[in-house]
């Protein structure tokens, strides 16, 4: 009977947005210093713009949009007779809801090429949709928050992605390790060992280094039709140690045949002389392991953890060389990250790190000691609000005891009474919630307290 | 070829953006300045929340989400072969998109009514989506800028209400009349024509009143089952006329014989009276033809029009007795208000109302002379954005006349030049786009010039 909403999805409370806001805010407000421009797509794209973008198992987890109106018509019988499932989605829905940012972007830039300035610098916060087995910290709707720039290849694009990633969780007071790689290291990786046909698999099998660990990693990479040798081949590669400058150096000798490989490492020290120039809070880290599964990166491979939390990936992103090719727009380099809110959102309750002046309510409650009385409380109201500060009346003219206690457990500071008294005086008395102290004073004094 | 987004739906460019941005962040900031708190709620609602909330044509306009995985376990064939859409959809699809705010509002509060502090006063802005035939200003995709209050019946959240509609066009400088009527006057008056039970077909009649003229309005009250006489005495009743005050007077005279009439007519005096001792800068206006089509309004009506540009409502709402009885939970008086952001665009476009400082783009592109020229300059954005100013790099170092007319289309108003000899001296050149001006400068004192 109690009605529900959809498992994997939330509903977010008064002091739920307070938060969440806090983290969007914070994020916006850097893109937004860094030069980057807001824009929104629809939650619904055409079928044809997302399928297939997202791997097998990607199409299947889409949220698809039952089409309007007669959605039987012209739809074929027999796929209904022989259960075929997939086909018959695409008689059955033209729509379904965005699974990322990415995807969308790129249709955006496609679709708007002659009104878009390159490069562009885009930022986009969204809720996505994904048809996922809802767990702990999953969820079947959530936001992310992307960044990106297309139509550039320079390094100088890395760099100042990295100082915003930067910038964000400096802010936000998270303490991060950065990891990076760079596609074309596994690539080359890849050409030194004699697999360069592998580099997926081999990529897929190496970002689960740090979960299965190098035994299953192996086990996988003979799986996958790796020769002994090559897997052996591979072993010290993965193993490199010292500081990202030291690794570099000794990745640029093992890979020095590889002109692929060497690109790579050239890009790599490229982008860390930069910012390490710069100054970052952040810890930086050289992954050679680090893939993110995800096939579209060709440069730059960004992973960002938390360093006092246990917990996935809060960041990542890299760069892509052919993000719009899908859509009929070859040759469109772009470099962009993605925050993952919800995860931020775990960190900063586990640290407890959110700012305390956060729950944005009224500044003031003014009591309800009858209609009359409340029209001369709203008199007051209107001149405190004309300056900014939160104010309302509690609507029922019911006990005091109860009215108090709303204020407390709304954690509103103040409350201002305007009795008979009071209204004779053309002034309120206003109570402290914190100290308990009480003062009788004109609107104009009470601002100075209120503000 | 070319991708394409869903008819009905649109893409927000950043200049788009930059407008209605400044929409939302004005109603956001008065529904905070009055105590309303944010909230939000699931894209996906369950579909037993969701369908006969909205009359028949509603259920058909919701849009539904085909299960996950094998959608055609448990469906009966023979609805497949009768072609009994609605069956087959409740068997299809567990979900739908909201259609609106207020029904997830309703759902929100039985759910969580142990975690509320009642009065509960929230506001919610969200799209919502309807698979309407999309025209000129009506969307299959839109926002909506809600807030309501619910667990108290006192006049004063109305009061409230009006003077927050008031303050929001204020702010946004669109001249309004606010048009008032009260549910129960329509009752007295169904009442005093003997023809109470007819109050719904009265009142969706007499709502068209000002689109199709009093005759056809008749016609259709006839057709509705009307008698002649009740047609007769109905017309002095909906042609009452000087000011509010005066209407209500008379008003006032004519439903004396209906308790619930003159209840309604004692509730606009009281709301009347408040808002006129606070005083608004909108017009106000009593129409007792006003119904907003909407059934389940029980006392005050609120509709909102502009003065300078012909379009339907801005703005509407009322009081209801029973949002939260069809979710198990009785007896919960609410009012509330509902902003239409995509007609409140149409109008400030219409009025070229935006501010002028409204794109909100960099304030300084730094022009790319090589990579160490962008280090350095990387080195003084760093300094500018600490202290909020944005600032971004041209990634590559391309020719000075192209980056110099990308700073010029992306309305970017000053460009800062780090060469070799700005270089040596620890200094950029800083040039107002506006006037052409260079000035040879440190960071610290390009700082004032920016800030």
């Amino acid at each position: 009977m109690k009605p529900s909403i959809p498992k994997g999805t939330r509903d977010f409370s008064p002091a739920e947005m307070a938060r969440r806001n806090y983290i969007f805010n914070t994020i916006r407000s850097v893109f937004s210093l860094f030069g980057y421009q807001p824009i929104e797509t629809p939650a619904m794209e055409n079928l044809s713009t997302l399928m297939g973008k997202y791997g097998e198992e990607g199409d299947k987890l889409l949220f698809k949009i039952l089409n309007s109106g007669d959605f039987l018509r012209g739809v074929d019988r027999e796929l209904i007779d022989n259960n075929a499932l997939s086909k018959l989605t695409s008689q059955l829905c033209e729509k379904g809801l965005r699974y990322d940012l990415t995807v969308p972007f790129a249709r955006f830039v496609v679709q708007h090429r002659n009104e878009i300035q390159f490069p562009f610098k885009r930022y986009q916060i969204q809720p996505v949709w994904r048809a996922d087995r809802p767990q702990k910290g999953r969820y079947r709707e959530f936001y992310q928050c992307d960044a990106d720039v297309v139509g550039s290849d320079s390094l100088s694009n890395e760099v100042e992605l990295l100082q915003l990633i930067d910038e964000v969780f400096r802010r936000l007071g998270i303490r991060i390790v950065i990891k990076l790689n760079n596609r074309k290291i596994l690539a080359g990786i890849a050409e030194l060992i004699g697999e360069p046909e592998k580099i997926v698999d081999i990529t897929v099998a190496i970002d689960k280094l740090d979960k299965i660990g190098p035994e299953a990693v192996n086990a996988e990479l003979a799986e996958r039709g790796l020769s002994a040798d090559a897997i052996d081949a591979l072993a010290p590669l993965l193993s490199i140690d010292g500081s990202p400058e030291e690794r570099l150096d000794k990745l640029s000798v093992l890979l020095s045949t590889s002109e692929t490989g060497s690109k790579g490492v050239d890009e790599l020290r490229e982008i860390l002389g930069a910012v390490r120039s710069l100054g970052l809070h952040a810890e930086l880290d050289l992954d050679v392991s680090l893939a993110r599964g995800l096939n579209y990166y060709t440069g730059a491979i960004i992973e960002v953890k938390a360093k006092d939390v246990a917990i996935g990936s809060i960041t990542g992103g890299g760069r892509y060389d052919n993000l719009t090719g899908v859509f009929g727009m070859p040759g469109v380099s772009g470099v962009g990250i993605s925050f993952g809110a919800d995860r931020i959102y775990d960190v900063l309750n586990t640290l407890d790190l959110y700012p305390s002046s956060l729950l944005s309510g009224s500044k003031v409650l003014f009591l309800n000691l009858g209609s009359n009385e409340a029209v001369a409380s709203m008199q007051m109201m209107k001149k405190l609000r004309a300056e900014g500060v939160s104010a309302e009346l509690y609507p029922d003219a019911v006990k005091m005891k109860k009215q108090m206690s709303y204020a407390d457990s709304r954690s509103i500071p103040f409350v201002a009474i305007v009795g008979e008294s009071e209204m004779a005086e053309n002034k309120m008395t206003l109570k402290n919630m914190m100290t308990g102290e009480q003062t009788l004073t004109t609107v104009e004094n009470a601002l100075e307290l209120l503000k």
